[in-house]
């Protein structure tokens, strides 16, 4: 329901293009109901998936001596999301507003006892709706997560995690989807390639340069040196998972299945996601291939994810050609951030924040040319205000961790592996 | 349909809570009936997904030699698993009762005339109703198949799961979700604590004593060594896949879609589901690292479905911290019940008895707190008296099958591992 | 909907026993064209995660020198298949006939005016029929990419998927699915067992012959020997993925789900489509026994995907027994294959034509026997038609790449791997 203040760009869209709703919308409210809650369980299961999908993706882009705790990593911060999202985050993004700016936080309770009476239909069962939003919050952990691996401690990493579920996210989710002053302004991001992917991004990016590169990442000179990634087939599943996965997060962010516009949007979302995303495993295939006569498989597979960030902010309203050049140009701002982050000696692990910030950002911009019911003013104003409080909040945080805890990894651990220092166990055994 | 014996304790809780269910109930039944074959087939998919969780989990947890060997099983269970309970299984659950001690055995047909005439929309096709049946047969084969991996021959394994699909778990299912007599009694078990995975756990216990331990896993003074998993990934996305499938494997078990109260129950059970599984990550991180120093991945993993076995018997009544407390402490008995084997010198090569069998009879206990319906003692008697049946019948059968056939690989064979000397192929090649 | 035109004989077997539908159809109009697009949605996302099982049983069944290039090729092709079938393929599948051999190319754009206004409610969303037959060319792709593994080279093997994607599928689609001369005979092909698979494998059986076998696939004397696969465990999850994905495949070939009819015909193709597979995995396993007193996991699991496309031709109209024996003879189809194609010098990767080819040719062939509005002799011309087409123009497609780019790897670039001289990148990194 709350989601639905970033929607009005799409759905009134559709909405102007066929007059009175009533004839299109079911005649049964408990049908609404039902469908609505079926729909938002089913997506909100897919973007649960998207947890193996993240931890695929990273166990196979690290090296082998950091997979055991890549992979404990991922299902900590899903676990962790879950429970403080219950405990703090989801009031703070949709509780009562303290100035627009944050939910009084609390204790999520089900509350359902107006649909159980038949008193009120609209919307969905708050069991769904709390668990379609939990899996978003896991979706912004699994990009820190990825970024700092190799080198950031375990107990570190969970308290990122804790601060960006009960505080980052939530804060930020209630400027937008729960109403408050960039809602107000009519800033617009359908799923969330800022209100998710960028603020994952952003705490990723302050974490990296708080926690410097893995050992051996850039030369003596600082030229950047390939750290060879441990299995590209655990790579391209975990973009297959996550390519699956998205079909939950955009189309489920409808967060109705009600009326023929809403299975008209759904249906377009779906394949405006898709599009997008093709487009960006085929422009970084030729790219790579133009650059070098190879093709270069991480980077069309983080061409696949770029091209889905990229549409998340508004897949609805573009056709399909504009999506595949908002994917493509999508890739394009990833491989270039990439070149970036190198050139400033900074150190992604897995390429995560090209993927979520930059392409995120992207996307949150050309909602201005695909959905004429946002400004660019607007769209330009909310990537810098949320990356700006987020990049603010989570540099405080990391260097309280990193004071408190010690954030990385020393030296001689990184050396041997987190895997064996952190968790005395190697993900393999070769014999 | 049948398994409605057993919603009571949390249906009526919700149906009290609101009154006449006529205002929240769809007025068409062939909406309902839509409604509720289509929710039954998208959980039955969740769960027959769940083979590939069990096969990922096993093919990790096992060392380099088993691999095959584990993938063979896993597959061939399943595809025991169906047609067994096509051939004998469905029947000798639901089919009529011979005095509430199991039903009459039988080939399984699809009957839907009474809906396609129109006559009876209650209920859904009886396809789905099969189907959604059969994985949970599957569920409680692939326990087996994880507990004796290393060691056990691949046609005893296969001749255990025949019984096992025909006989045993059909006998457990008639008592209680056929209606026999633990059903009488006021036994609950939602989704199946106790007559899915306790029962799996049962075969597989007696099957690790008939069988010995695997050579070389415990030391000459009995102290227990470790086998190191051939690829924690692996177990990661196996326990990811399983976690995703639970939704469908609780969520479904409400056998239903077609009322408000429906929907609700179903995202409380998404909620609790996920919020157990959450709390078991957590307290065996915490644990582990108390402990040692170190964060123990395949604990946490196991924790995890502790935590899911332990809220099948009763995922929608409880709120979500007493559902964080299930599954906290229930992946707390797993871990006493694998140190438990240790000191007895059993062998599990996969923690499933802990997992399947220590945390489902918590969890079935747990009911008597959580549901105000259930009674301990009925509880307690259909935890010992499931288990006595279990042990006795899969005993006999697991010592009938090794005097036959020899149901363990011979110790110069172990010593090759099964994947060479049963499949004649490695899992891996390294080059 | 133009899939329709396959399915009178089940869906007219079923209503000639229910008499007037009209008790059994859903009153709200609006309903059904949710349930559909819902019902067309959820499976086209099944059948979409096909793409990662085809990866992972490739990268699996492969040389760890080729991994790298098989899970590059099929998320090309995936994202190939996407943009070609809108540009070009779907218009020449189901737009303005060509006197019923091919529609008129064009663009495909969504179109769902007269459903937003209400005044046709029939059907569902257009871009929900878009996404669940885009992704069934994807799947015919899959086909090509197994077998010509490890020697094809990437820009000639994405040359092929364009024109699957754009003249060969649609071709063959538009003469039955599309209701051109085929389906005016009456071929009866419920999902695809000829349309999709054997059509992916006649361009995979034109693609190894002008390709010739890898190297070191035969010995001096023609001798058929062992390439071994990487990791069985990969071909086991992916197998297992495609096995859910085939729930979608076939049952969201039905195309609606908005009767009891479509409820119960759905829910019986479950029922089927799992029948059928589980035969394909015992009849390989107990073949093989019977052959070397060893199972053979490999053959198992293409046991199962052979019985999957078996029944791909008609999942709804048999009996369980009837599709087990279906399943099982398409097992042993596969496995006659196997040995053609070995004894013909032919080298197919992964045995994907043997599965696609060979058992999809004996699926359609059974229609004959399952589905009594079906006639041999239609099937068989269906069988014979599609099959010179699909080899007649694959033929001339490869000869053209091959004489323009060189379609094969040069024998030095397949001793160091494709990865390698390709790609720039093994897929591994094993320290």
């Amino acid at each position: 329901m709350k989601r639905k203040y970033l929607v009005p760009g799409a759905a009134l869209a559709v909405a102007l293009a066929t007059g009175p709703a009533s004839a299109t919308e079911l005649a049964d409210a408990t049908g609404a109901y039902l469908l609505n809650t079926l729909f938002l369980l089913i997506c909100g299961a897919l973007v649960m998936f998207m947890a193996a999908g993240f931890a695929m993706l990273e166990a196979g882009s690290v090296r082998n001596r950091s997979v055991t705790a890549v992979c404990a990593k991922n299902v900590a911060l899903y676990a962790v999301a879950g429970v403080v999202f219950y405990l703090f985050g989801y009031q703070a993004m949709y509780g009562e507003s303290l100035s627009g700016l944050i939910g009084i936080p609390g204790i999520w309770h089900a509350d359902d006892a107006a649909a159980l009476s038949g008193a009120d239909l609209s919307g969905h069962a708050s069991g769904a709706d709390w668990f379609f939003q939990m899996v978003f919050v896991a979706t912004a952990a699994s990009v820190v997560s990825g970024a700092l691996a190799e080198r950031v401690r375990f107990w570190a990493f969970v308290a990122s995690t804790v601060v960006l579920a009960a505080v980052i996210y939530p804060a930020v989710g209630h400027w937008t989807w729960g109403g408050g002053w960039l809602a107000s302004l009519g800033f617009a991001d359908f799923a969330g390639s800022t209100i998710v992917h960028s603020v994952g991004g952003w705490v990723a990016l302050t974490g990296i340069v708080i926690l410097g590169p893995r050992l051996g990442r850039f030369g003596p000179t600082g030229q950047p040196l390939a750290l060879a990634p441990s299995s590209l087939p655990y790579v391209t599943l975990g973009t297959f998972i996550l390519w699956l996965g998205w079909f939950g997060f955009n189309g489920g962010s409808q967060l109705s299945f009600s009326t023929v516009e809403d299975a008209v949007a759904v249906s377009n979302i779906f394949v405006n996601t898709n599009a997008a995303a093709a487009a960006g495993v085929l422009a970084m295939a030729i790219v790579s291939f133009a650059r070098s006569g190879k093709m270069d498989l991480p980077l069309m597979l983080n061409g696949a994810l770029a091209g889905l960030v990229s549409i998340t902010a508004e897949p609805a309203a573009p056709g399909m050609a504009s999506s595949m050049a908002i994917g493509a140009v999508g890739a394009l701002a990833m491989l270039g951030a990439t070149r970036l982050l190198e050139g400033l000696g900074l150190d992604d692990a897995v390429g995560a924040i090209p993927v979520h910030l930059a392409a995120g950002a992207w996307g949150t911009i050309a909602v201005a040319f695909s959905n004429p019911d946002a400004s660019l003013a607007v769209q330009a104003l909310g990537v810098v205000a949320v990356g700006g409080f987020a990049a603010t909040v989570s540099w405080v945080v990391w260097t309280v961790i990193d004071g408190l805890m010690g954030a990385g990894l020393p030296r001689e651990q990184q050396k041997d592996g987190c895997d064996l220092t952190e968790f005395g166990m190697p993900a393999y055994k070769f014999d």
